[in-house]
């Protein structure tokens, strides 16, 4: 059986860094978990590219090589793109591998493989002054108060402890698109933009890293709207997008235009670390396919992924 | 212009870890030379896939990750297998990035990428029970006898030093190969299996990593013969072949056979950590295309690989 008999349409899926776990054994049990809901969308007849999160890889990366340089002389710290970078290789070699042995199992042959993948920014991205994106573990307060003191920037996180936080710019181009095309017309699986893709800015005609990590969610929507997708998948813990959110005219939300997104963002609905960029991302895809063009966003959990395309469940976003 | 109109055939072409440098300000001078040399190829109508060495750099993320797990509980050591998948990240990001400013600046349109790539390795090798490989950068006789003394293996490399080793089983298989293909046949270059590629081995139908780094020499030839490459290039430190090196009778070998290699390596001509490995990778090369193919193989410096493949000069290895 060849997967490309019958194309239902080309989907980028993005999934979240956190859901791959904190650690080496984690992240293969958890990409194991990815791999099947991902073939399971393979196996129906969509066209996948996926893009990966890194909080937790590219903060222990940059970790490693800091404590590194302090033990030893002349050891480099390694700039943020490119610790980003070396995450695409940590994370994309783990999910090639388990997409891998899934499809095998099932008898699908499709080629998987990572694309190193760098994403365009604006180096005048006002992001560049307001830090926002968080890297690395938790920490306690103690810990957190003694970085801010050496200049780093720290944010609590979603109640979970404090975290160091980098600038996180929006994506404006993805300079490996043709390649991740190319692919998907050869009816193979290519993972890319890899926690949100290294980020790059053009100094005259030379990309040159950026001290950032963009959105993966973002770069997903940026992807998925270069490379003419279908569908975008944002996969995170919950099943549907709430509005009220812990009240008690708490609701989950089945379906909305853009236009509705927009109103529930305008009245503060989503939280600023977690919900708001996938419902910007979502709202930002579709709206680029804007005159009847039909693309749609879908945002649920990771084992709901086939439901949710299918219209059985996650939320639904449209222009 | 594009780069398909005169297609003089497919080449794999692999590129020293040691002459990328051995930081980040090295690597990208020495990456900015090689892409001019590589961006040459494709100039002349060759489909090129490139393939990166990574000694010096994957030693460097070794180091990273043990130095950070000894200062920090819970910090993970990352396996060899691990620490390669990084080392194409770190080094495929660089070469990807100064390929298409080369490609670019000529007017060519051809799409480059890093593919993370695994090697498929025998665990029976027999290399698995001795290690060969240096990897990491230079240390002392007394660093060496420390390290000895914790049961990790070392040895004097080339006259420069000491640097520790690790197994260097022979490539079996390149399990990204069809992407490879696809993005040949797309008009793309891919950079692939960089620094030998991630060792694994087939346990049941899943692929786990070894803890060993492939030559990437050898793992260039098995790339070349899997993709029906018409010639394999090896970039070295010096212009052609020699035999009797250093003695009276030295010479350059401007063509041989494979049987008159084989011979030459008999006799002990090449040096078993430097130009034996390159010389045994040709002749595998060659000899995978017996029955009159007409494969060639070339080994000579960065900056002559277009005269050589169009042979003018470097050494010239048929069946």
């Amino acid at each position: 059986m060849t997967v490309q008999k019958e194309n239902k349409g080309r989907v980028v899926v993005a999934l979240g860094g956190n859901a791959l776990g904190d650690n080496l054994d984690e992240q293969m049990v958890a990409a194991k978990k990815a791999a099947v809901a991902i073939v399971d969308l393979v196996e129906s007849g969509y066209e996948v590219a996926l893009i990966h999160g890194n909080g937790p890889q590219v903060g222990m990366i940059e970790t490693a090589f800091e404590t590194a340089s302090k033990a030893e002389e002349d050891f480099p710290i390694l700039p943020m793109s490119v610790c980003v970078a070396l995450s695409q290789g940590y994370i994309g070699y783990d999910l090639q591998n388990v997409l891998r042995y899934e499809l095998d199992r099932r008898g699908l042959k499709a080629p998987v493989a990572t694309i190193v993948t760098q994403v365009e920014v604006d180096p005048k991205d006002a992001a560049f002054t307001h830090p926002t994106k968080p890297i690395g573990g938790f920490m306690s307060e103690e810990a957190a108060e003694k970085l801010r003191g050496a200049g780093v920037p720290v944010v609590e996180d979603s109640g979970r402890g404090y975290r160091r936080v980098v600038a996180s710019p929006m994506p404006i181009g993805i300079i490996e698109k043709d390649v991740i095309t190319a692919l998907l017309e050869a009816g193979q699986i290519p993972i890319a933009a890899g926690g949100g893709g290294i980020p790059v800015a053009n100094d005259g005609g030379q990309y040159k890293g950026m001290g950032a990590v963009v959105d993966k969610d973002r770069a997903a929507a940026k992807l998925a709207e270069l490379i003419g997708a279908d569908t975008l998948i944002i996969l995170t813990a919950v099943e549907k997008v709430m509005i009220n959110f812990g009240k008690p005219d708490e609701k989950a939300i089945d379906r909305m235009t853009s236009a509705e997104a927009e109103a529930y963002i305008e009245e503060g609905h989503f939280g600023k670390g977690s919900m708001l960029p996938k419902v910007e991302a979502a709202v930002s895809f579709v709206k680029s396919g804007a005159g009847g063009s039909g693309k749609t966003a879908l945002i649920t959990m990771l084992d709901k992924a086939k439901d949710g395309i299918e219209g059985r469940t996650g939320t639904i976003i449209t222009c």
